[in-house]
């Protein structure tokens, strides 16, 4: 059974869905004003492989990974560059698609963008004013954190330490400094859209509120990203949600990846170790920076350093040479392709087969190895040899056997006793045999 | 390259597509009013093979397989049974599903019913009467067959020796005993559509000239059908379809499966000797009628025995025990799962990756098998290990090597040899690189 460790409630915990039949999971995704680095790449490969693992277990995984393209970053990036800014944002969520396909990451199965979203992001700011969960001062609305007593809940943080970290900006329009932007007015020059408080634009965590929702409902499962986004990203995405909605919960798990460092440091552009994806793409597979990423469990910090890519590649060599063994025998795959393409040779193909199963009898370490593997691709060819030999050698259920049950069923069902008719049917259909009463009385077969 | 017999030239040919982007293929379905008998079922298979080979060798592949659910047999069974004409048809057509289903034989990518397309048959008949390859008469349309000078062709008869058949209907109605017909006269308790001709029915052969067309076009690529079928029905939608269009060719490559006997002699409900697909199933699985079908080649006659599944079960058994080297090793999955399910214990999973390969490398027969076949299929839970061996050591192209080409490229293109730069391009795309010009000069990655 799957255990998840919560940062909620810092402890290790059964992972119980909300929904079995549709689990749902959000995961912080990338602002698009630059390529990404490899400590962007981090949460996308380690939530890729949580994605695999439900979608292993349950019917219907629901994933929602936002790409924000708007921000104040953004805007800074088009003004050094001249670009347009929709230029940028476009340009650069191609390169992140490409770049996280080249992992293997799985594309999320909902990737929205928070500009098409700004209506959503109204309607909950306006919800939170109504509540008086926020207030509007200067053209901007901001959140009031004193009124939420679960404020600091995630990250453990009680309000007034709040203020002592350095990140939180006094300005005139807040009543209290740890109050944070849901809105902020815009310059012409600037980004903008018309809402209730004058032409602006969102602050940075009602997104991540306003998409979850529209996506996941009120209360999902999972909450994904990078442990720098505890506080005070999903500290405030958590204030948002509940007081608008007033729920008890947004998420029921929250999940976050350890920092990546490169040499012990963290990564900067200044330090000289900053990595693209792409940088570290020109020398290795994406799947040498997934192994170097994923030998590092998630919640430890993951050190990068030139030894990472190659103690990763060393191991998939390995792998593959092991994994070698196991293809198919591509000569033998020919000889049957050309048995069928000569005007459909089913006999000739089949001899093959039976070639290869002598092979799989008599041969030797590899040779076998290649033949039965060939043996099973090249049925796909015939339509046959499609069961699991397990389920092909399990026996099937007797034709008489039916055929008393049946005849039992009928003498229950002219004695009126349906139930005893009804589970006998039951009891069919749990051995794979689907009855038919038709005009000429009861037919059978095995599904 | 495939190489296929075609009935109308006697001669096995190379098979030349008229678009490979998409190859056209067309089978005569089933008369729906009742279960599919084993001959039914032989053409399924037979083309189903066909359609698996040309599915592996084209990018698309359309087949269409009609449902006869308009047709005299049909009329007679409801008579018989007092069923309704719509229920019969719907509900053998579902039992049809199943038991191809069964058979293992893809669904085809169309599957039009004859009620469907009167429009279509009669906008057909309309233009043969027009261009007077057609007449009317006592409320029947007749297919003039002396005006088509081809018409013989393809079961290679004279049109005198045609007369000679005992099957053909002489009828006051009729100019020429071998005329046949499209379109007849219904009474008021058979299913009839108004048509220019008063309320009627179409005959048997117009629906494949009118649905084939549909689909596939006027001309298309390959027709089958058992061998019954060469003469009168594929003979007719010839001169249909060829006369209708004023084309040459209605199909490039006509294929006939050989007759299904049954110990040596036609199969007939009144010899006894009828086996329905789904009597056959209650003793077997799908996979052996199937086997049993394609062991013998398509073009001969099949003779059905005791022996044909007795002997097609042996050979299965022996070919799932040899693939059963071929399955993964289940403890050792449950075990990466596990980790896997331990708050994504990667560094776990990764180190029983590593014993597979231990086992690979160190073990003997069938461990050996088992192991890295497990290897192969539980580096899906972590996206890694997807590539083919060969592709992961075929080593890739020098960084520097690109940078070079990179730069020679520049070269060209300030010298305004524009030919060269994309003849570089060109290069480096064959080698899996991709350019990307911009404002800061040429970026690259791997595709």
């Amino acid at each position: 059974m799957l255990h998840l460790f919560n940062t909620i409630t810092k402890k290790e915990e059964p992972f119980n869905p909300i929904d079995a039949e549709n689990i749902g999971m959000y995961v912080c995704g990338p602002t698009v004003y630059d390529f990404a680095h490899l400590g962007n790449a981090r949460p996308v490969v380690v939530f890729d492989v949580l994605f695999r693992l439900l979608r292993s277990q349950y019917p219907k995984v629901t994933y929602v990974r936002n790409i924000t393209d708007v921000d104040d970053k953004i805007n800074a990036a088009a003004l050094a560059s001249g670009e347009d800014i929709r230029e940028i944002t476009i340009r650069t969520t191609k390169a992140y698609h490409e770049d996280m396909s080249a992992l293997n990451a799985l594309p999320p199965t909902h990737e929205p963008r928070a500009t098409d979203h700004i209506a959503d992001m109204i309607q909950m700011i306006e919800s939170l004013i109504n509540q008086d969960y926020a207030y509007v001062k200067e053209g901007h609305v901001l959140f009031r954190v004193q009124k939420y007593e679960k404020y600091g809940h995630l990250s453990r943080r009680q309000q007034d330490e709040l203020l002592a970290g350095a990140r939180i900006e006094v300005a005139p329009y807040k009543e209290y400094a740890g109050d944070f932007v849901l809105w902020k007015p815009s310059t012409s020059e600037l980004p903008g859209w018309d809402s209730p408080w004058g032409r602006g634009r969102p602050g940075w965590h009602i997104e991540c509120s306003a998409m979850s929702q529209v996506f996941l409902g009120k209360t999902f499962d999972i909450h994904g990203g990078g442990v720098d986004l505890v506080f005070p990203h999903h500290e405030n995405e958590i204030a948002q949600s509940c007081c608008a909605h007033q729920t008890e919960r947004m998420v029921n798990v929250w999940m976050h990846n350890g920092h990546l460092l490169v040499n012990g440091e963290k990564m900067s552009k200044s330090l000289g170790n900053f990595f693209t994806v792409r940088d570290v793409l020109r020398d290795y597979d994406g799947e040498v920076i997934r192994l170097a990423f994923l030998s590092t469990h998630y919640r430890q910090p993951l050190d990068w350093t030139d030894e990472s890519p190659k103690n990763a590649k060393a191991t998939l060599d390995r792998f593959y040479r092991a994994i070698e063994y196991a293809t198919n025998d591509d000569a033998k795959t020919d000889l049957i392709v050309s048995a069928l393409e000569d005007d459909l040779n089913t006999p000739l193909a089949i001899s093959h087969l039976h070639e290869l199963a002598n092979e799989v009898f008599g041969g030797i370490g590899g040779s076998q190895i290649h033949a039965a593997n060939t043996l099973k691709a090249c049925g796909q060819f015939l339509g046959i040899l499609t069961q699991d030999p397990q389920t092909w050698f399990q026996g099937s259920v007797d034709n008489r056997a039916i055929e008393q049950l049946i005849a039992a069923r009928n003498e229950a069902k002219k004695a009126k006793n349906f139930a005893e008719a009804d589970r006998i049917r039951a009891q069919l259909t749990e051995q794979g045999i689907t009855l038919e009463d038709g005009p000429n009385g009861t037919s059978w077969r095995r599904a």
